[in-house]
């Protein structure tokens, strides 16, 4: 099989393009020679903070052409799929403003939690007491929709691990046995079918390359599509062997970063 | 078996005694006898936000003549775990001021994360994002000594539940797959042989009287002593059996107030 035969690919952002506001240069460049050779793109990003607009600004501050629409994130995938599963719903969310953004970019009404339909729960570095209560007491009531964002539970900070919006769903989940009815981002279906409906492809014509075995590659998989990790982040030559093994998943294909496979 | 024949009693505060702020009659009257027939007391509660010298001002001004001496409460009971295990530590928590005047007291070092030795777990009212990530990374140094005051999820507020300790035990559980090394609050053996140790008498000698199977009659259990479960606070008797039945623990007397108790 020969990788660019695919007429698209899903592309994650961090730790394959860039690493947050730096850019990775093999990764860049890859774009471009896939933009070049007429593949369709989509870039899914598990980040729960970030809208659209921001990773836009991002990726065209790397140098790419890049397009509003070509940009999937969790942010946007959640306030997308709620509001396709039930239009203008009410929601409360223990997130950050970009979150709230996309959430009224899509029609949702975001309220304080007394009235909320739905539960969102994702990273907030403001986090605080009050607004897990609030979460903590939504979560209780049975006929309150309960999403999450992603299911990441540690992020690399500028300074050190901080917490991602797992640290969340583990404080609900010990506190009343609760998990999230959804889960949107990455290795979750849902956000994966919204990048081949984004593309407007089927599964077998794309490829979803990551950095992370068992988020990127396990995603590609949930829809069965080629999987492709790179090594320019989490997983790195080093650490391959140990990582394949612990989550007992094997890509289809692996490369030293997006420009070795846009090279093939 | 009469209880009376016993020199000591272990009582819980909340949900006996009182409610928050406000006086269970029954409950204080029940002291008030107990006192009366010289038998020995100490109040233990799994409070992680209050010092000893606040709930003193609570008893007392319930009307009850109380002794500093005969209150242990988890704040007061972690920093004298702390301090007999390794004087003058260095201590980082993720608690309130009452859990920090009693980690002084203790002459323990109260210090920003990046020195500590202990990790101590607290509930904190004020807690935000930065304190989560603090005990994160502490969490995930394998030197440090991991410490809760309490394993209770969630308590009764005013307004509704609220998160306890256990919210971040979840949480850090969920991010680093660590759990504390010692919890000191109930039904931890440590607080119990604290009150045994601060009463002068043995397990045999005692009885432990609370309102939750769960928390009082295990801790009882866990020591040996005898337990007493009161009908003022969380157990109540419409849901008795079905609790029973839940934690499959069964106290040796159930009276529905400690005055009842006294009443014998």
């Amino acid at each position: 099989m020969n990788l660019l035969d695919k007429k698209g690919f899903i592309l994650d952002i961090d730790g394959v393009i860039g690493r947050g506001d730096k850019p990775i240069i093999e990764g860049v460049e890859g774009v471009r020679r896939l933009k070049e050779a007429g593949k369709k793109l989509v870039f899914v990003s598990n980040n729960s903070t970030r809208s659209r607009r921001i990773l836009l600004d991002r990726l065209q501050n790397f140098g790419l052409d890049v397009d509003e629409g070509e940009i999937l994130v969790a942010t946007y995938a959640t306030a997308r799929y709620i509001a396709e599963e039930k239009k203008n719903a009410k929601v409360f969310t223990t997130g950050e403003i970009g979150l709230i953004e996309e959430l009224k970019l899509a029609d949702l009404e975001v309220v304080d939690y007394k009235n909320a339909e739905y539960l969102v729960v994702a990273q907030n570095r403001n986090l605080n007491y009050e607004l897990i209560t609030k979460a903590l007491r939504l979560c209780l009531k049975k006929d309150v929709r309960y999403v999450a964002t992603n299911p990441d539970r540690i992020f690399p900070g500028e300074d050190g691990p901080i917490p991602g919006t797992g640290m969340l769903i583990g404080a609900l989940y010990w506190m009343t046995g609760r998990m999230p009815d959804v889960t949107v981002g990455k290795p979750s279906k849902i956000i994966m079918e919204q990048a081949l409906s984004i593309l407007g492809l089927k599964a077998e014509e794309v490829a979803v390359v990551g950095d992370q075995i068992d988020v990127d590659v396990l995603a590609g998989k949930n829809i069965g599509a080629t999987t492709v990790l790179v090594l320019t982040g989490v997983t790195n030559s080093e650490n391959l062997k140990s990582l394949i093994e612990r989550f007992n998943l094997r890509p289809d294909f692996i490369f030293s970063s997006l420009l070795d496979l846009a090279r093939e």
